[in-house]
């Protein structure tokens, strides 16, 4: 059974019902030990307010969103976005988030060029590396899934986000853990690559969190209809194994949107079934 | 420009509103040069009949469909694969089909055991190819998009596909064509891949059939919004200029689920899109 201290739920999941004040409490009294947070959200209630409560509350801060987001190619906005991950990266160090959850940024409007994109992102990382370090933070590069690489992100597959992790940080040796850069593992991104058993290990010792909700049999839309934990097709324990197997220890970072299920109910009842799921089903 | 001649139409892009016997009249009418087949319109309009109308307005069978969903555990589920397969292959022989697109299948309803489900399908694949090759008819692999491995298919790459070309070929040359056995390369599933390129050079000599459609912006479902050539994001010429290099000269199949905009429409103004979208976006 996983170990209930190592449990985290990013606030999206209860996001429609709760502001992120009502989740520090929610999650807290459910003894829950962690939390995701989200900019939009931790700017709306004050960075030093936030920070403030989840410490008080005893939770830790197992990612904040959202970094990345940097595949324009207009250089007015790519500036903006460079400046946005530069606040989203201080509010992490504030916040004692373990890594800012960074995403490539999908395709431009009216664009088609995947590898220009690609290395427009690979580009803004490096820029934003060293600023990470600094400030004592760890971009963990997300990849996300294929069916979001036009509108979100440019990187698909654990694969790639492997080749920019050696690419950011060249000479680093396999299985050593590097200051500032992270690869975040979300189940539901990449429980279907073939690639994944050989892509996990190769992320040995960078990994910097593990994210978990289910793929729905009858999934009937690309974003916001992910499933809780046991209620669809991905071998969660396998995929834990493998993180596991590949060092990593931290916690596991419930993260579910769910337009058409979860977001509608009782948050309570959702982080109740959280709990639940997580020791069976994770 | 695109040739003309090698201008082919997947049946399903109009079969909300024409039946096969229409479609075959209509693309001919159109100077549409290929058909690709579904089993259901040709049992329902009979094995000959379709065959023969087929042959009289001039058009090639670039592809016949559905082969393969092979997944299933249950044996006797498994043996109505099986067989309804080898009549695939006997319509396909009859057809004239350039090859019989062959997905992997689904998991099966409970089940999260991906690489089981990968073993069965390469297993159904082994047993089938001796009927397809004592028929003269070619197996084309398609891997389709990781969005919907869990409903259809568990073959989501084309880098899968070469290696099940390569477990089912054995001591086949790099390049050399094996008789009986081909991959299906359609840019819907495959164009978000950081390995294309490569996959599609090691695929030289085995690509049997080549499907376009686009990719929309703001897809909304996960099976039927494919979108019109030049309306997506999906780079088509790029795509096919690294097929061409693989030694691909065949033609070029239109393949459209669309339920919410071009199954919606006059098909002789599908058709009419169809061929100025292949000169200008293809």
């Amino acid at each position: 059974m996983p170990d209930d201290r190592l449990l985290s739920i990013n606030q999206v999941t209860t996001r429609e019902r709760w502001t992120l004040e009502q989740a520090i409490d929610g999650y807290a009294r459910h003894g829950v030990a962690g939390i995701g947070t989200w900019s939009d959200s931790v700017r709306a209630l004050g960075l030093q307010a936030a920070a403030r409560r989840i410490r008080e509350a005893g939770l830790a801060v197992t990612g904040h969103l959202v970094g990345g987001l940097l595949t324009d190619r207009d250089p007015a906005v790519r500036r903006t976005r460079i400046d946005d991950n530069r606040r989203v990266i201080e509010e992490a160090a504030e916040l004692g988030a373990r890594c800012v959850v960074t995403i490539a940024g999908g395709l431009p409007a009216g664009d088609r060029d995947l590898a220009g994109a690609r290395a427009r992102a690979l580009d803004g990382l490096a820029e934003l590396l060293p600023v990470a370090r600094a400030a004592g933070v760890t971009l963990g590069l997300e990849p996300l899934h294929p069916m979001i690489t036009a509108a979100r992100s440019v990187l698909p597959t654990l694969e790639l986000a492997n080749d920019w992790f050696e690419a950011l940080a060249p000479g680093a040796a396999p299985g050593e853990a590097v200051p500032g850069l992270g690869i975040v593992v979300d189940v539901y991104a990449v429980w279907w690559d073939p690639n994944l058993a050989r892509e996990i290990a190769r992320a040995s010792g960078r990994i910097c969190a593990f994210h978990v909700s289910d793929w729905l049999a009858d999934t009937t839309d690309l974003r916001l209809d992910r499933g809780m934990m046991g209620d669809g097709v991905i071998d969660i324990p396998g995929i834990r194994g493998m993180v596991e197997a590949a060092g990593w220890q931290g916690m596991r970072e419930v993260e579910i949107f769910s337009a058409r299920d979860w977001w509608q109910r009782d948050p309570d009842e959702v982080v109740r079934t959280v709990r639940e799921r997580y020791r069976t089903a994770v």
